[in-house]
């Protein structure tokens, strides 16, 4: 069967996945001789970089993504689909989908990444990713459960390990979810809950390299374990977790940590899509392109953003896996297809690094822009500029920076609300 | 097992359910000699009177609800369970509940009201309830749900179900939830679905009485039929639902409508517990109570709001289950509990009217308060404002007015997000 999309006498390129490449992409579409299907298993674009807010209760989750019907009304040749991609027929030229084909002149994956968990024991089960909306909110939960549980527990142990926070990838979701997690220990939590003893609540930051925010430089590496030492976390660099039961952290160096709340943010793969040969595939399951996106061996199969693993000179092991590479990509890939089309010749993709930052708590921001870096107050300032700004639509950005004031100036979180209690699945759900 | 609450040796309050009674009478025993302890399966009180504009994207859960540890805050004698009580043990005055045992010395049934099916066949299990935020939630999700199935169906007596909405029940969450309806329907979902004739999206609301709004005046009455009619809906009085399959509504004049939205408002009955015997309990599961709110036949427990039944010469049939009452009952019997405790005369209950009134749509609302009665543009501010000072907490209050300004001022309605799919528990959970 079908999926119902209107047949026109253009080309029709088939997008998969509305992240920050999809979404750029299709806009930069709109004026282009072709039809554009964008199927996505979720209606809104989601602003990932922001996700650790809603975990932490301080963005509710309609601040940080956005309808995708919304971003492209009145785009004539733009065409949504509610849908998840099975498998592609690269011979047929068609994409079988949850609710049908899709038949395609030009395929472009924009999937994206979720959580790696390397098959290292009870991760999957047990440890909570961060990569959805969906799990943001469940973290959120989480998170507000088990405070409400360790006031009702007497065993001392378990009520530390339900108090008890690692956050492991020291990677820029790693700190500033660590740094978020500090900041609800010092100024919103004990307000909750007076009875219970704040001083056993630890925060773990635990990488397995020997330092955090490897892409930064030195200076901006050491403040980050400064700062987040300075809100009252622990930073543990070159320790494995090889193993996690849901209460005890079993580490390589054998060092055990109790924690109810193991937080993943180590490591991501692609989401792959059935239908491509291993030698296109890289372990990180992500797809081998050439300098114009295309996957390798495909005339018409294109693949974007942190799927994409494009080598270059500059950057030998493939593009980092950021939002500013899937949005050029983008926006190079939708000039490229018309070149295709009009059999002009194409323009290879040149990534324009404009820095990297990262945001660990209150005043406490590191950015790195070139030669220059900086933190601080300036810093900061300079992160919730770029981040708003980056947020698709004006009344997200006025929400968001309400709640950011409000959060600022009453060192309060509002959203700490359990709107869907969390349960893994083989546990029984309770009543409550 | 008990529960771990701290002992004192004042005597302790149970209030079960945060609502709008439950909220008021802990507030006011702030100050009383008394502990205080709150159990309810939500971390947060809900602002019922706006779910519909949850339901129908217009505001974000975290505008109307309100973590209830941040209301207490710096409330010495309060303590919060989050928890569901199970059963009543009165003769050893304790409670059962999910996390445990606890005793009291006076209890408070606040637990409100949930949706009544009357069981009627079909309707449990296929129409939606819209009592809690969840509900709302899942009721969002399934709107937006029906438009993108829509888009793929080719049988146009399914894709004319999918579109088709009706809401049953003539009161005023039948009547707002309507009229938000016929604004999507007017505004917004054409322009996310231009691939839709919305000519054929029907809005149906079913009244199996003679008359809408029942509590109010005929003028008002009148109006509110009209201005339905303006907005696009159909009104349908004197027509009973006895039949419903997902598909198709039976009703008892025996004309079937075809629709996959089947919103129930039509009735409710208390949230019952355990442990009362079947002559204090209503038909509609509402508790019998004297003057100062004590359940019949018990010293030491009372029930506030929805579920207490009450009757006096001015109310042989018990008093509305409005907020009002329940709100004038919290704090009554705040006043009440310290007066039995120190061995006063208790004051009997009077109910202060207020009024009532319900909202259409922009600049149509219907406001009665004693003889005085209107309509419009002026009802409408009025109804806006009065609900506005309603909602808990100051930031929610400017995040919903800048949300109403917005969605009054670009006539769209920004949260139409599927964040988590509504599936029935009969239905596979669908890939997307």
């Amino acid at each position: 069967m079908k999926i119902n999309i209107p047949e026109v006498h253009v080309p029709r390129v088939v997008i998969v996945g509305c992240g920050f490449g999809g979404l750029e992409l299709a806009k930069h579409l709109a004026k282009a001789p072709v039809q554009v299907v964008l199927i996505d298993k979720n209606n809104y674009h989601t602003f990932q970089p922001l996700l650790y807010q809603v975990s932490t209760s301080g963005l509710e989750a309609d601040s940080i993504v956005y309808p995708i019907r919304k971003i492209f009304k009145g785009q004539k040749n733009f065409h949504y689909r509610w849908g998840e991609v099975l498998k592609i027929n690269a011979e047929q030229k068609y994409l079988e989908t949850n609710i049908g084909n899709c038949n395609y002149d030009y395929l472009v994956i924009a999937t994206g990444t979720t959580t790696n968990f390397f098959g290292i024991e009870g991760l999957e089960e047990k440890s909570m990713p961060m990569k959805t909306v969906v799990e943001a909110l469940n973290l959120r939960s989480l998170i507000l459960q088990n405070f409400e549980k360790a006031l009702l527990v007497t065993d001392t142990k378990e009520r530390d390990a339900l108090m008890n926070f690692v956050v492991v990838g020291g990677g820029p979701t790693g700190v500033e979810l660590t740094g978020a997690l500090c900041e609800l220990k010092r100024h919103v939590l004990p307000n909750d809950y007076p009875e219970l003893d704040f001083r056993k609540m630890r925060v773990i930051l635990v990488e397995s390299g020997d330092r955090l925010l490897s892409m930064m430089n030195e200076a901006n590496r050491t403040k980050a374990v400064e700062y987040l030492k300075e809100l009252g976390a622990e930073v543990w660099l070159n320790i494995k977790v090889i193993k996690y039961d849901g209460h005890e952290i079993t580490t390589a160096s054998g060092k055990p940590i109790h924690a109810a709340n193991l937080i993943w943010a180590a490591g991501v793969k692609g989401v792959m899509i059935d239908g491509f040969s291993a030698d296109v595939i890289t372990p990180a399951k992500r797809l081998v392109v050439d300098e114009i996106n295309r996957v390798k061996g495909f005339e018409n199969i294109f693949a974007i953003g942190d799927i994409a693993y494009m080598v270059t000179d500059k950057y030998p092991k493939g593009h980092p896996q950021v939002a500013p590479v899937a949005i050029q990509q983008g926006n190079l890939l939708a000039k490229n297809i018309v070149n295709l089309i009009q059999v002009k010749v194409t323009k290879p993709f040149v990534y324009f690094d404009k820095g990297s930052m990262a945001t660990v708590g209150r005043n406490k921001a590191l950015v790195e822009i070139g030669k220059f870096h900086f933190g601080g107050f300036f810093g900061w300032v300079t992160w919730l500029l770029v981040h708003l700004m980056s947020i698709v639509g004006f009344r997200n950005r006025v929400i968001t920076l309400f709640n950011w004031i409000w959060n600022y100036v009453s060192y309060d979180r509002n959203i700490r609300l359990i709107i869907r209690p969390f349960h893994r699945p083989e546990e029984d759900k309770p009543a409550a």
